[in-house]
C-alpha cells in the first residue's frame, strides 16, 4: 500500500503576531518560508519523494507545498487542492490576538474554544472583516460552508476528502504528500491512529517536518503515531506549539 | 465560450547565461520572478482572473504561474500540469552557450534550428549531461520520449492536450491560464490564429505578459492575434526576443 507523508505549513505573518488565523488566507512569514524549504531538504535526504500532492485552498499551505516541492526536485507532481484540507474555521476569533482574547474569557473559555473536540467558538459574523463571505474559492459549498468550527466539525469535513481523494491515490501505491494545517492535519491523525475525542485535543503537529505514515492493506499504519524525519525538531517543536498563546 | 490567457515564463538562470535550455529544468532568474509577479498584477488590474491552470512540467512555468496566481488572489484554483506544454526539445544543443553555437555552426545553420519549422536540432546522445534520461517525471512516454524537437513537433505533442484537456475547461466557460513557454506557446497560437508554417516562425511571444484570447462557439478568436494586458511592454519584449542571441 502506499506512503502518506503530512506536512503542517510553515509560521504564517499571523503566527508571528498570535492573532487567531482560522481561514483567513494569511500568507507564510520569511521564517515559514524557510520552514517550508527544510522539509522539502528532509524529503529530499530521506528519499521520500511525493508521487502527488493534496493542499488546502490557503496560501499558507500552498506556498508550504510548492516550497517544498521545488527544493525537492518533485515541483512538477500532480496537484488537488479543496477547501475540506482548510484548517478549522476560528469562528468569532479570527483576526483576534490570542493573548487579548486569554485576557478577555478567561482560561477556562479560552482553552475549551481552543482544545475542546466538540465546542466551537462562536459564529463569525456575517460581513466581519476576517470571514468569508463573498470569497469566490467557496461560492459552491452552499450548506458546507461553516462560519465557525469545533475539531468534531473539521473531521466530518474532512473524512469524505479522505475516503474521494486521497485514500484511491494510497491505493495505487503512490507516496501522497498531503500540505495542511494544524486542525485538518490533526483529523487525519485521529483517523489513522484510531485516537479518541479527549486524547486528540492533547495532540500537537509541528510545522514543516515531514510525518510519514506506513500503511498496510487496510490503510493502517505499520507504524503508529508515524515517524517524523527528524525527530529531535519535532520534539523540540511540539513542546513549543503547547505553549502557544500562553 | 471560455476565456484563455497565456502566459510565457519569464527570464531564467539560462535565459539570462543566453543557453539553450530546452526540457534542462532551470529555475527563474530574479528578474525572472519580478516578470512573474508583474504578469499577476496585470491580471488582478484587468480583472482577469483565472479558474483553472495549466503549466508544463518544468520548474520556470510553474513558479512563473505560482507567482503570478498568488499575487492576484487566485494561487488555490485546480491546477493540471502536462509535459505537452513544455518547451520544444533543443536535441543536441541543450545546454549550449547560444552565441559559440552561432559561431561554430554559421548563421543559416543556427537560424535553421531556431526558426526552421520542421528542421530540429541534432538529437541529444544517450546519458549527455543536459538530457532527460531516467527523469521519472517522464518515465511513463514511452516512444513519446522526444531527443529532440521541431516546431512542428512540438505543434503535434501539444495538440492532443490541447484537445482533451484545456478546450473541456474552454467549453465550461472558464478563464484558463496557460503558462508554458515560448515555442509550446507559439503551437498554440499558430493553431487558435491560424497562422501558416512560414509565418510561425516569425512570432515572437514575450515573457511574463498576460496574452488574452475572447473565443467564440467555435474556439476562435474574436480578437485575431489576442490582446496583451501591457500593449506596450509587449511592443518592447518582442523586440528584445527577436534579437536574442545576434
Amino acid at each position: 500500500m502506499g506512503t502518506l507523508v503530512l506536512l503542517r505549513h510553515g509560521q504564517s505573518v499571523w503566527n508571528a503576531e498570535n492573532l487567531f488565523t482560522g481561514w483567513v488566507d494569511v500568507p507564510l512569514s520569511p521564517l515559514g518560508e524557510d520552514e517550508a524549504r527544510r522539509g522539502g531538504e528532509l524529503l529530499a535526504e530521506a528519499g521520500l519523494l511525493p508521487d502527488v500532492l493534496h493542499t488546502s485552498l490557503l496560501r499558507r499551505a500552498i506556498s508550504t507545498a510548492n516550497l517544498a516541492l521545488d527544493t525537492s526536485g518533485r515541483y512538477w507532481i500532480p496537484v488537488r487542492r479543496s477547501w475540506r484540507l482548510n484548517e478549522r474555521h476560528y469562528g468569532a476569533l479570527q483576526g483576534k490576538d490570542k493573548k487579548a482574547t486569554l485576557a478577555e474569557f478567561g482560561e477556562a473559555q479560552f482553552m475549551q474554544w481552543r482544545r475542546s473536540y466538540d465546542v466551537p467558538p462562536p459564529p463569525i459574523p456575517e460581513g466581519d472583516e476576517f470571514g468569508q463571505d463573498g470569497d469566490v474559492r467557496y461560492a459552491d459549498l452552499g450548506a458546507d460552508m461553516p462560519r465557525t468550527e469545533c475539531l468534531a466539525d473539521v473531521v466530518a469535513r474532512f473524512l469524505p476528502y479522505w475516503e474521494e481523494a486521497i485514500v484511491p491515490d494510497l491505493r495505487a501505491g503512490k507516496v501522497v504528500l498531503v500540505t495542511a494545517h494544524g486542525n485538518s492535519l490533526r483529523a487525519l491523525v485521529k483517523h489513522l491512529d484510531g485516537i479518541s475525542d479527549d486524547d486528540i485535543v492533547g495532540l500537537n503537529i509541528p510545522t514543516g517536518i515531514p510525518l510519514r505514515y506506513d500503511l498496510d492493506d487496510d490503510l493502517r499504519p505499520t507504524n503508529p503515531g508515524g515517524t517524523y524525519l527528524d525527530a529531535a525538531a519535532a520534539e523540540d517543536a511540539i513542546a513549543a506549539v503547547a505553549n502557544q498563546g500562553r
